[in-house]
């Protein structure tokens, strides 16, 4: 059966849509079900099953793929039914924070239902191409056994038998995307004083750093090493860059949150005295 | 003459160094100076000219290109000497804000020096090559007769008469990096809750940032535009994602004040009354 089982797509939202046709597309016999009526219509036209009722949509299904709103959403949908997901497989690919996915793969365990839970990383257009990535924790077994039905929505990795893994790693991914961001839109903000747009901003920025992080690699290994002795930057040279820029920053009139708490990283560091050390020493200012 | 300027080189630290050597490989009759002795046996090697007293190194040279340690050194180094530079081309690639890059404008422009203020976007090493670029502003008509010499160097950018832009544009894109670097190391953090290593993770970073630089371009335009309604992504929705960012992160036991930052500034855009519009929006948290 596992050769190609029954797939079962709970939550048709644009990411829960793009999974349903990337299943049908890759030839799975699929159901969908959504809360509210009205946005199975596409999917039934390519062929999805679409009973209406969510026992009905959990039968159907050897493997189901939950793609809700959030944690709460999961339980609200699952709960009432879950006599009906007994035996079956549990992709749960909503996104929820490390402790919900280790409660929801307790609450799995309680019910004889193998949980798997996954992190998307990519946007819904991507989904069944080269560029998306799913990362995935929880049960071995089924992440084994079922490779080939993930692997039709793009990259599968698995990140351990603890289902917040996956959570974990996607969540500090997105953390260094969104401060990204603002740290561009922090850049975008310096420049209009001198009359630079943000589109030509943003321009430049994708392209220097990108070309930056190529030494991402290297600089998580100083960090493994906890070695930051012999820098190629020390602390106090970033510091002088970095007061440099907060005060360029003041000068332009732009807030000072989000360079200032990477100002602050480094002075802490500098502070208990490892001004002569790396740069990426301001890694112990951040972890536990 | 500009078709083959005599180039003087003040200050031989890793990037001086650099500069001097790409100068004389590129076929310019090049003199070097540094403050303290030693620094030149390779270039001399190679067959630049080493007078020794800095007078005389600015007497050798049409264009005098400094890269020093700070604002502070170019005035301690060229105000004994000024009189030597009278008519010349300073070409200051010393990192300076943009208000000292205006304030080295005028004492220029006192002394009838032309003055040309540049911005170096890459590492010693790039020098030379393709993946260089310098961001220059302040005399035209500098910047465009001695085009040939700069691009010896990399890439050469005008950003307009007023000196310090070119500083603004360089600054701007160094508090994107490095408010980046402290992203990333903030991941790192959280990841090592569940047993990833910084490395491992700086790559999975440098893949999926580089990845997400695309849609900076397209973030700029619509800042620009001013319009945040009808968005990809809402305040609310990025809100919900960062707030669970941040109770991974505490969780995991990471320090907050970057992921903090950022939070803060969408929720100053929620309470102004914006959750219904684009998260890009927190551009207007951050601008004069």
């Amino acid at each position: 059966m596992a050769d190609s089982p029954r797939i079962s797509v709970l939550g048709l939202g644009a990411m829960g849509r793009a999974l349903a046709e990337t299943f049908v597309k890759g030839g799975y016999s699929t159901t969908v079900w959504n809360r509210s009526s009205g946005k199975d219509a596409e999917l039934i036209a390519l062929g999805a099953q679409s009973p209406g009722a969510l026992a009905a949509a959990l039968t159907a299904g050897e493997v189901i793929v939950a793609c809700l709103l959030d944690h709460a959403s999961v339980h609200e949908t699952l709960d009432p039914v879950v006599e009906s997901l007994r035996g079956r497989i549990l992709v749960n690919l909503t996104s929820t924070r490390p402790d919900q996915a280790r409660e929801l793969a307790e609450w799995a365990g309680r019910h004889d239902i193998e949980y798997l839970d996954g992190g998307i990383m990519a946007t819904p257009h991507l989904i069944g191409g080269p560029a998306a990535a799913i990362y995935y924790s929880g049960s071995r077994r089924a992440f084994d056994e079922y490779r080939p039905v993930l692997e039709t929505l793009g990259g599968a990795e698995y990140f351990g038998a603890d289902a917040g893994n996956a959570a974990a790693v996607d969540f500090a991914l997105l953390a260094a995307m969104y401060t990204m961001f603002a740290g561009v839109l922090h850049g975008a903000a310096v420049v209009r004083s001198v009359g630079m747009s943000a589109e030509d901003f943003g321009q430049r920025a994708a392209n220097f750093l990108s070309a930056m992080t190529f030494s991402l690699p290297t600089v998580g290994k100083r960090v493994d090493s906890g070695d930051y002795s012999d820098p190629e930057q020390d602390l106090y040279f970033t510091k002088s860059a970095v007061d440099a820029i907060v005060a360029t920053s003041r000068a332009a009139g732009v807030d000072l949150d989000i360079i200032g708490a990477v100002r602050d990283l480094i002075d802490r560091q500098i502070a208990s005295g490892h001004g002569r050390e790396g740069w990426e020493r301001i890694f112990e200012s951040l972890r536990p």
